[in-house]
């Protein structure tokens, strides 16, 4: 075992408690480590690995084969991932991508918890959906607690932060729209669920949803629900969205 | 405004954090404190007001009209909900509840996350499903964070806990079980989704799921997901099968 801790000191000394402004970020624990690894290669600066990480032979193979930096380093780790328990980490450039013209899209008008946006981002992924629009203001989808909860589905798909729906619709007018809303007009059932090829499905943040200016933007959609409770949380009207629509093919 | 610090002094001393053993729990938070008063009226043993809660008149008026003792405890209110902002809380007698016999059923085996399984109670109060079993050892369903995450609907709703899977069986043997699974035998598609009356939807823990003996234990579904997810996500899941479920009526 090799417990690098001292090379690379001057970079070291460079890495820091996430933030914001940075140009890069991490990924905090194995899982979602192996799929920035496997997804974008490219970007990651570099694996950081505590020695008391009972995988090392996978992970040194892997990061071979990708050409990238392991360091055994259990410091920057616990610096790095505020004490949870985390024995793998990765340091990656953020990157931005394009959203692909010809496949349906997820749009994500302010959606404000990280951990949200992480699980939506991992049901996208899991319904076929690679392409997801955020408009801003949003939660930080670079942040490590996105990418943790994304389960590192972040790493499988296009993202691309806007500054207004207008924006995002203007780059992508042919997208047939849908907007989920608690008094949407079309009640989104089995038995008469949309089918179309290219579309937007659109949700609002958490407590607020969509304003009544997408009431117009396209087609409105209610999913059904009893008026016992407030709303379906935001997760789970996503679930149901991406389930319906991608359920035609 | 009545500042009502000193009085009821020997039942405030009794009043702790929570506890699991403890015979009664806590609401936290204005939203479900109202939802439990509207409710379950019967189980509550008194609310607490904060004395910088904006909403007073209202929740004095219901209170009033459900004959429910009101107190002003700025003190004991910090103390129980562990400093987060909470204004209003509800002290409320654990209670048990029998499952209706000709209503479909929800089933969780070993549920580990509170935050989970107050959506999914939160969920299936949305789709009209207001019987839950919960197949022990599983996170506990009293706990003020599953009240909390469960927006109240927790109040909503007939919940059960058995031993085992087998015990629930038994003493509903007329429903017909459906087991979400990974390795399911029947894909949940929009176009052969099953059409049945009398049901029990069965999902497994967060990190486990269901064990192979659930295959034979009723019909195992598949709800369709890419390679590219370990699995989607519990409470996203249950949604789904809900949704699908419930749609047909």
């Amino acid at each position: 075992m090799n417990h690098d801790n001292t090379a690379d000191g001057n970079m070291e000394q460079q890495i820091k408690s996430y933030k914001k402004e940075a140009a890069y970020s991490y990924t905090l624990g194995a899982f979602p480590t192996y799929e920035l690894i496997k997804s974008k290669p490219e970007q990651v600066r570099k694996v950081l690995v505590d020695s008391s990480f009972t995988d090392q032979n996978n992970l040194k193979k892997l990061c071979t084969e990708k050409s990238i930096h392991l360091e055994y380093n259990d410091k920057l780790i616990a610096k790095i991932s505020d004490k949870e328990n985390c024995y793998v980490a990765g340091v990656f450039n953020k990157y931005s991508c394009t959203l692909c013209e010809v496949r349906p899209h997820l749009v994500l008008v302010n959606p404000s918890n990280m951990g949200n946006l992480g699980t939506i981002l991992r049901t996208a992924v899991g319904f076929g959906i690679y392409d997801v629009a955020i408009i801003l203001p949003g939660a930080d989808i670079y942040n490590p607690k996105t990418v943790r909860s994304s389960m590192g589905a972040l790493f499988k798909l296009n993202f691309s932060l806007f500054q207004s729906f207008e924006e995002y619709r203007k780059q992508y007018a042919q997208h047939e729209i849908f907007t989920f809303m608690l008094n949407g007009e079309k009640a989104l059932t089995l038995q008469e669920c949309p089918n179309v090829k290219l579309y937007s499905l659109v949700f609002g943040n958490e407590a607020t949803g969509l304003n009544d200016s997408f009431l117009t933007a396209g087609t409105s959609i209610l999913i059904p629900q009893t008026q016992d409770v407030d709303s379906l949380n935001l997760t789970i009207a996503v679930g149901i969205g991406l389930y319906v629509f991608t359920g035609h093919h």
